[in-house]
């Protein structure tokens, strides 16, 4: 339904990124790289929530060996986060990083981005050309019009420049971010980016905040663009578990469609006509469905809950599974099809049977 | 900096709805009309978290009767919220309803509804034609792509049958909700609409689930339409308390800059560079400046909570408060000047005074 934008393609590790390759899920760890243990374990907690490619901070040369040692003890690839010193990607890509970060906006010697690229280029390696609101604008209050403007125009340009000197010296493994602090410029700049160049692009808004705002934050810059056809890869940044950013990024390629990961619950926000306690049976199925603590097979399933006669049969029918409920009991529905009639105390038990038993097509 | 449809405008109670007004925020209580004393409660507590319009279910001719007594008691707007029975439409017009909602899906007979705008036109109120997936479509699985599109034009197409009737019968003081239970449909549905009549566009995506989930897809559903200039007042439906409903729409007003609630909280996600328990001050922060606990004075200013030296002294100084941190004190900003280093420790107090004594322009 979304028609995707065409770019060239990536690959990071063994993961495609671009030309039609599903839109991937990216976190980053929030410990001590040195702590290998520490960051090993975190690593293992995201993919096992569904991270396909995670970044880690690099900023000493102890960082860059620890490269090495984490490589080994995970399964994903590892992106090598580099700021200020041209040097560390060097030694990161000498580590086996199987992608490097750089920032535009702290380094910016074209010999040194050259020594980079050369480096990567032997490797057979990608870079992202991050570029981050903070690190490219100087006091321009995010909530100004005009300064907005030059907002993304900052984020934009940095980026431009860098794809020249990549492209001078003959680099086009390149994916490239522009990630601002704010939603419209985020939007706007990765607008403005899709029509100039046919790289992949990484989608982020940058520091989004804590959890329930800034997947607010993110949901609308990420999704805003996805559904325009933009972006080849996600991360959402939360000041949380980054396990939630996974979970959030999940959330976000499900609901325009892009991608399903098991079970989407539709259920209603109750009213004054609803008549079971409505939100107690859809907390009790979503924490079975949750896709942390799993306790349900994972299939790509529709299923609604709803509490009333107005829409809860038509949401019922369309769903692959549903009930809707009236005073006290509710219809069951499976495939389009009435089943039975269920009281609301059994409502969990009877859906989590039907959706255990259920054979997707 | 986003153009906004230019629609004609309505007027709900004292609320002005469209052409230039603000983006409106709307809640539906979740406990049964008749108890006077739990439904007019519920409202107190929406209004004090921002709610702007509330609606309430109207199933029987004792809702319509209670209709009279809630009216008095609260400060906003008051919607009956119709389906089946156009009587009872005309009753709650009679007990004094702000706005009466109809649903294409369940009043069809024209003679029905030409009674009902001809009460409300006497009463000088307006009507929300209100279309929702679950009224409107049979069997059409929302995963399914070329189902998607039937979707879509079902939705559009019972509004607009309804609109041609109301147009008949000289009735202008409409406002048009097309929601569907899936995001890509709402948006398109509502896209499709904003060509082919200049009514305000109430938004939002129906039935779209439990708290985690549903802000997900309410903010890319309602994100991306405002961000196109599309929507003139909002209902973000979680089924979750309803105060959650009206903090996560201010949340996304916020997003996109279409409105200011108070401080926008500017945090990094954290990563191995970061040397405090940025989560930890963040989170302490979040609380005090929640805007349904609220501890703190509400003032329109971006405040930038930052873990490193990567993007931190170039967010903090972009705000017009932040904290930049290092290994274990932080460099504070006010205005896009360093005011002083302040340890990890005080960080709260140290942003709670700024906040606190910030003077805005």
């Amino acid at each position: 339904m979304i028609k995707r934008r065409k770019t060239r393609q990536i690959r990071v590790g063994g993961v495609r990124i671009g030309r039609g390759a599903p839109v991937s899920i990216q976190s980053m760890t929030k410990v001590e790289t040195v702590d290998v243990g520490r960051t090993v374990a975190q690593i293992k907690r995201l993919e096992d929530a569904g991270c396909e490619i995670v970044r880690i901070a690099v900023k000493t040369p102890a960082d860059t060996d620890a490269i090495r040692v984490i490589r080994k003890r995970i399964k994903i690839p590892l992106v090598a986060d580099i700021h200020f010193y041209y040097r560390l990607a060097l030694r990161a890509i000498a580590a086996g990083a199987d992608k490097i970060r750089l920032n535009p906006g702290n380094i910016r010697k074209e010999e040194e981005v050259a020594a980079v690229i050369k480096a990567a280029k032997k490797a057979g390696i990608p870079i992202r050309i991050g570029v981050n609101s903070g690190s490219v604008v100087t006091r321009l209050p995010c909530h100004h019009v005009t300064r907005l403007q030059d907002r993304t125009s900052a984020l934009v340009n940095a980026a431009l420049r860098y794809v020249k000197l990549f492209e001078k010296h003959d680099f086009r493994d390149i994916i490239i971010s522009l990630k601002s602090s704010d939603v419209v410029s985020t939007v706007e700049a990765y607008e403005a980016m899709s029509e100039r160049c046919d790289y992949p692009l990484h989608l982020g808004v940058t520091a989004a905040g804590p959890y329930d705002a800034g997947i607010v934050k993110s949901s609308i810059g990420i999704g805003a663009l996805l559904l325009k056809g933009i972006g080849d890869t996600i991360r959402v940044s939360l000041t949380a578990d980054p396990v939630e950013e996974v979970v959030a990024a999940k959330r976000i390629l499900s609901a325009i469609g892009a991608r399903r990961f098991g079970p989407d619950l539709i259920s209603c926000p109750t009213c004054g006509r609803c008549q079971v306690d409505l939100a107690g049976i859809v907390r009790e199925l979503a924490q079975k469905l949750s896709s942390v603590n799993r306790q349900l097979p994972t299939k790509p399933l529709t299923i609604a809950v709803m509490g009333c006669e107005v829409n809860g049969p038509g949401e019922a029918r369309e769903a692959d599974i549903g009930v809707a409920f009236g005073r006290d009991s509710g219809m069951l529905f499976e495939r389009g099809k009435i089943l039975r009639k269920i009281p609301a105390s059994k409502a969990v038990g009877e859906l989590v049977k039907l959706i255990t038993t259920y054979e997707v097509d």
